[in-house]
């Protein structure tokens, strides 16, 4: 692996994409592969700037990356865009990183775009792309952006692999609308209302006031950052340059008050349990002789005929003593 | 079992006591004891309204709860009062269901007030906290409440064992306090801003009017219903009553939209599944030969070493095929 990690640092896109293949590759020896090759470029990640970006369908995602990614390149950064969407795989094909959405930035040698790595599971799609940001960051890459629509528990993942999580709302993103899924305000270090251009400039600036009531009622993630509420036009390039800035303001206030490194390392800690957890419970399912036992204990649960601890013991029970060989 | 299971079905008080215990022990034998009586009452369970309440300390829990208990059982009902609080076994004693804080509740022999059972673990407090309210549903309880003042993940393991969740505020509780924790107002079917007397009746009213603007922001858990936010005084006995009957057309709510059972089964499959989680996690960390391997990976991922799901990889092979006796 050691030619293809050099030329990674060396910044060949070529060897960054090969890489990125092997990551998500599900075959064992392409898994050991990519294992070895991420081992080698650990002590050459960790230096670019993880940035979360979630908000519904039409709020502007990739209009807004854009221009963003326009000024990001503009202060002579480099800027890589990866996406998290665990439904593609079923509907086909990803509305995220989709380059014909973000022409502009896919043709600048600054930028780099890919799509949502294509898995089975939130799990296994997080996994790759995180890797793939490891990847990037080895790569040189300055800012790294992660998208995601919001399938499932997708922003609580992207979150819990990024600096700092952007919200991108439309105006009147309040009573007209279904409102947004709960508990995604809170992961927000950052609010964005987008669209405020036209006869929708009066709606967004209240829209973007009603949030910054609602954050007053919640304790902010870290003391001394209460979550910005902003307006922008992504699509008349409006606000772009006081978000970044904004954004730079957190970068500096999660350095100064040495907040980013403990925040990733408990990440990383935290990911890696429950990337065991979930391990664990793959294998249990795994277990052919465990599949009719799983069945009937999680229908009788679900009918209320056995306590839901009773159940899990039974499981957890005969899957560990089946693994010894001998029943107890 | 039968004996005690009958005597707990026929209302004998002392019968149900002798059962929370057992179920509270963590002796191998009690714990089947446990098992066995619990499977043996589980078609007498799910007859009452469970009812969770969270709140900081200060804002009035045990007034609150004293004040509608009174009014349930002028109804003619039985109330069941339990709590979930982990810190308490490294407090030496918890402030929840402690019954010099609800005096006149426990005189009534229509109510029942357990504190909160020992623990190590969350998991553990809240499984057994379960069980009791299966008892208590067993014993004839018609609504049974559990308590929590929030540590750690508290809230959402009563949010996901009880058919509705009440967030108890105090006036104010916006700008002027820490504001409540992320997640726990969208756990909420209904808010309710306590303390609303005196000289606070106009600043209770302002907060329950934030609260109602923050929550036309969010989509609510279950459409038809958006969660109320009132305003009430324990101290005085003032819109308790008002509160019960919202809480009732709640209770309707969910019985006539069909959301009840299926919620409740939901709760019972999802909690079954991380019970085991937690076990299996639990059964990897009591495997001597784990210890160092499990150390010295958590810290290679946690200093950026290693990748996170390396390192997950790394532990759950081993503790699998150590299972199995043959290293692959």
């Amino acid at each position: 692996m050691e030619p293809l990690a050099n030329d990674i640092l060396s910044g060949n896109r070529r060897a960054l994409s090969k890489a990125i293949t092997l990551v998500e590759s599900t075959r064992a020896d392409h898994r050991q592969q990519a294992d070895e090759l991420l081992s080698a470029l650990m002590p050459h990640t960790g230096n670019s700037f993880r940035i979360g970006i979630t908000g519904s369908p039409g709020v502007g995602k990739s209009t807004f990356i854009e221009a963003i990614g326009e000024t990001i390149i503009a202060r002579g950064q480099k800027l890589a865009v990866l996406a998290i969407d665990p439904s593609s795989a079923r509907s086909g094909g990803s509305i995220l990183g989709d380059k014909t959405r973000m022409e502009t930035l896919t043709q600048n040698e600054h930028a780099f775009i890919r799509p949502t790595p294509a898995g089975q599971t939130l799990g296994g799609v997080a996994r790759r792309s995180f890797e793939t940001m490891l990847l990037c960051e080895a790569a040189g890459f300055d800012v790294v952006m992660v998208e995601t629509v919001g399938v499932g528990q997708s922003e609580t993942r992207v979150a819990d692999m990024t600096d700092m999580f952007l919200l991108l709302l439309s105006p009147g993103g309040g009573d007209e609308l279904q409102g947004i899924k709960r508990g995604i305000m809170e992961l927000a270090d950052l609010l964005i209302v987008n669209k405020a251009d036209g006869t929708q400039e009066t709606l967004a600036k209240k829209t973007a006031c009603d949030y910054r009531n609602a954050l007053k009622l919640l304790r902010p993630r870290h003391a001394g950052w209460t979550p910005p509420v902003a307006t922008c036009s992504a699509l008349e390039g409006a606000g772009i340059t006081d978000l970044w800035n904004t954004i730079s303001k957190y970068r500096q206030f999660l350095n100064t008050n040495d907040v980013l490194d403990p925040q990733r390392r408990a990440q990383m800690r935290a990911w890696m349990w429950s990337q065991i957890s979930e391990g664990l419970i793959e294998a249990l399912h795994k277990e052919k002789t465990m599949a009719r036992l799983i069945s009937e204990t999680e229908k009788a649960v679900y009918e209320g005929r056995l306590p839901a601890s009773t159940g899990a013991n039974t499981l957890i029970q005969t899957f560990l003593t089946g693994k010894q060989g001998d029943p107890k």
